[in-house]
């Protein structure tokens, strides 16, 4: 008989408390002390909780899926140190960057020093199931640093001759996000299921919430309202590659899309006007409608990869999921 | 019975082949044309060629250990890329480093990818052997982080008011340099043995060896003459830590040591001047002598961990060493 389901709160507080125990050696101090930090920041522990939550759909006693379901929780803050450096981002989660609190070498090393304990943490799973787990992860690893090289590329492209179409756009962020949290489904599968299928259902479905996941980040960036937490069209200042300015510039004629590429691109306007004038813009193309039902598109695809799994506990799942996507918009 | 043994030019030129077939996507170019890039920059391929030469005392059939073997390398290579970002390093190998050819971002992420990339090769071993590699290569890539850190903090550390001891000079190379020295001899130990003990063995070998590789590393610098390929005396002119620098202060008088300190630290001296007024303090401590003998007691552990192991090849092995060990000094 399976153990009973654990709830989202049961699961959540877990992880939390798997994360204050990781033990971390204190010297060097320069190299364990960002970990500490950046790890210490919080977050919403997303890609263990999908993680647990799939394996929690075959089974209920996650003891030994804990660890390395982390590995997901510390390659994602390898992930974020790495590219605050890059991106010169100075705040993150409300505090200083690691790379801003210490310095560019110690962002770089502590951030190399995540990505071998995330392989760590990996390496806690049952030895016969590491063979997958390790392809899995090799793969998802190797596509996020693909997905933050698009992304870079893309900034550097210009905006009115060198535009980044919408497939290029989802290509990017399949690639930047949607396939880690592919990899956390896929880890719990792999973890509670023998069957191959489910697993790759389970991954599939992963990457379609993924990819609604960040384009609702996207929404929320300009639609979210202040007490989302961010400035509010923080993207439009910086006039930043999202799903909502890709699209604008794909069906505004030219005279609109001229209007879009020179109002980001001019620094003297207030920060309330230029948002209020690309707002209007983004109005006249239905760019939050089109961008609604992308993200609910891919939600419902989710539902279907997930509905084709025989659990009855997929319920707990749909539920959390729902309570994420109206988060905020 | 056992294939023969292969020699070591033909492990050599079956590592270089290898190299050359490693099958990297072309896009995104800037991720994967760097990695391309550095690999072709040649090297003696030294880690992953004494790690087929460890498995080979054992078994004569290295194709299933070529790709986990070629793991250190690309390790190895990260470790370059990310460090000549950190040291500001301008060359390498004659060619410009990674972040100077492109620019530090690309060099952070394509480091990453390498890391990254390391584990894919390590993850073609055999599954059987997986858990023991994974767990021994997640350590010391670890350590190497550790090393690396210690390094950059001793770089930080006034000559005359923090000097750095011998022990902990030691200390850091062994994490730095010589553990993955180690690594290699027991890779090749866990892939060609089921005996923990002759791992252990060979792991200890490497460590010995890699220590005496820094060490004469170190004594090159001043004492290997042109033809080595570098500027005799630059560690002197980086005032860089070495063993040669750490013995000197701790042997020297007061004075003396105040003597090396300032030549080191006076920018205005002509080089030659300085490497030459180094040099003559170092003579009067014996610096070269005590930094010889130093690397002839590392070398003889390592003979001594490898002669316990009994195995008919280890003759191959040690003529290796000692062409290595009398490179140029």
């Amino acid at each position: 008989m399976m153990t009973p389901a654990l709830s989202v709160a049961e699961i959540s507080s877990l992880i939390d408390s798997r994360i204050k125990q990781l033990t971390l050696p204190v010297h060097p101090a320069r190299l364990y002390e960002p970990i500490r930090y950046i790890l210490s920041l919080g977050g919403k522990r997303l890609r263990p909780l999908l993680a647990l939550m799939s394996y929690n759909l075959f089974a209920g006693d996650i003891d030994e899926t804990i660890l390395p379901a982390l590995s997901l929780e510390v390659f994602h803050n390898f992930t974020l140190v790495h590219d605050d450096i890059m991106d010169k981002a100075p705040m993150r989660r409300g505090e200083e960057t690691v790379h801003k609190r210490w310095d560019n070498n110690v962002a770089i090393l502590s951030g190399d020093a995540m990505l071998v304990k995330a392989y760590q943490l990996l390496a806690q799973a049952p030895k016969d199931k590491l063979p997958a787990l390790l392809s899995a992860f090799n793969k998802t690893a190797m596509e996020v640093c693909e997905g933050q090289q698009l992304d870079m590329d893309f900034e550097k492209r210009n905006l009115d001759s060198n535009i980044v179409t919408e497939a290029e756009y989802m290509d990017m962020i399949r690639l930047k996000t949607a396939v880690l949290f592919g990899l956390s489904f896929q880890l719990g599968g792999i973890l509670g299921t023998q069957d191959e299928d489910i697993v790759e259902q389970l991954y599939n479905a992963g990457v379609q919430l993924g990819l609604a996941f960040q384009l609702q980040d996207d929404l929320l960036d300009l639609y979210g309202g202040e007490d989302f937490g961010k400035q509010v069209g923080g993207d439009i200042l910086n006039a930043k590659k999202t799903f909502l300015q890709v699209k604008a510039l794909e069906l505004a004629n030219e005279a609109d899309g001229k209007k879009i590429i020179d109002i980001m691109a001019n620094n003297k306007r207030p920060d309330q006007e230029k948002i209020a004038a690309i707002k209007l813009l983004y109005d006249r193309y239905k760019i939050y409608e089109i961008a609604q039902s992308q993200i609910e598109r891919h939600l419902s695809d989710f539902e279907k990869a997930l509905g084709a799994i025989n659990s009855s506990r997929a319920i707990i799942m749909l539920d959390f999921v729902n309570s994420l996507a109206h988060r905020a918009v």
